[in-house]
């Protein structure tokens, strides 16, 4: 089952959702009432904490001429980054080089502290697709903490819902892709991670305790290209979800939030 | 005034703090009641996304070795690690170094997105203290998202209290200490940022709107040792507030906990 939150005539509702035809979702409400994807505002699953990885696919560490790391790179994403489905994202004004980042998120079920790898499935509630937009140009050093290059106000495309973790037969056999305005940009397998879920779980739980709701952002595949204010970026997770994002000017983005 | 919540025979109570004997905090509660610092159980401050700088004092990143940063080092702490006053914080097993840091944290208090140094001041709500414990075992590289670093479980001693911004005649001008069972380890002066409070909300809320609530952990001086459980940590920033936390070991923290 896919969960998912939308506002519809200005109320929030818990929704399933449908994606038999993926280019028109269906979503229903808890009392039964059916909405076509455009005629709801999409909201982001809600999230605790944000973990994202860093070169956590071995081709994508080569793109950006990275040796394998030894142990996860972990990165805390600021929530107040959280876009959703079908919304807008900013390119800031003046920098030379943006990219989309299609990634499989994992969302936890339960509170996990000290979980083997073994056992550490059992404390994933589900999954969803973020868009980890990047401006390049902030990336003095990679391993330097990258709070300007993935925080930026509305840069954290996330959902459009969470599916449950049993609909999935295994999350690491799963294709990630993007396409920019209808191209094939982007393309990888959740079989190319190197620190898969279960040992993420078990690396990060053993310090720190990870709550419902906490999502692990695993990481993207090579295949990294600048976009721009105009593009159509949509990036997909196999049988998880295909998540749009609008990407417009600073000074657009700023004149409609305000 | 001073702000915090604390617990009272299982009550979460909003109060007011009176320090005038620094060794026995006064609290009231909202009806009048009062009591001393021991007989309440201290919450830290409610927070949003709280933002940590790495070596914004120029002693401490000497100290370190590194040079002086041209732009602030950002990172994102995990809400889960926050911890409040007169609580226990653990050791990790296996460590080699780990040590208190002293800081001032600066408390955002209405929404802030593109203000300017000159105007920051007017986003602030007030202030309080943090220790950011830290293992160094696990600081590969100080540039490294310290993830790890920072975030395990009890890290984040915050409190005890806010203080109201116009209480602080100058924040820049606040002496900096950490006491270890009694002895001085650690003295700074808020004086020596690299980056004061305005040029941080200027540079952070460029590219990232600040929410009430947030908070702006501006780093701490030179002066770190070694501690170990059994120690009795006290943190202090003049004026704002004095944060005691608890070592104890792993093993202890956890069979507690549980």
């Amino acid at each position: 089952m896919k969960h998912a939150r939308v506002e519809i005539d200005g109320v929030i509702e818990q929704v399933t959702c449908e994606d038999s035809n993926p280019d028109n979702y269906q979503v229903t409400t808890r009392d039964g009432r059916q909405y076509s994807e455009h005629e709801v505002t999409w909201l982001a699953p809600q999230s605790g904490v944000i973990i994202g990885l860093a070169l956590n696919y071995a081709d994508h560490a080569a793109e950006l001429d990275f040796d394998k790391p030894e142990s996860p790179i972990l990165f805390v994403k600021s929530p107040s980054s959280t876009n959703a489905h079908n919304q807008k994202a900013y390119r800031p004004d003046h920098v030379n080089y943006m990219h989309y980042e299609s990634e499989l998120v994992v969302v936890i079920g339960k509170s996990a502290s000290k979980v083997k790898a073994e056992d550490a499935m059992e404390y994933v509630e589900g999954y969803t697709v973020c868009n980890e937009l990047t401006v390049r140009d902030y990336l003095e050093d990679f391993s330097r903490p990258p709070i300007k290059v993935k925080n930026v106000d509305s840069f954290g495309p996330l959902g459009p819902w969470v599916v449950d973790r049993d609909d999935i037969a295994d999350p690491h056999k799963l294709a990630v892709r993007t396409w920019v305005n209808g191209e094939l940009r982007q393309e990888g397998n959740t079989k190319d991670l190197i620190f898969n879920i279960p040992e993420l779980i078990e690396y990060i739980s053993s310090f720190m305790t990870l709550q419902p709701g906490d999502m692990i952002a695993t990481g993207t595949p090579k295949g990294l290209s600048d976009v721009v204010p105009g593009d159509e970026i949509i990036v997909e997770v196999e049988n998880v979800g295909r998540l749009r994002t609008w990407l417009v000017s600073e000074e657009e983005y700023y004149s409609q939030a305000s």
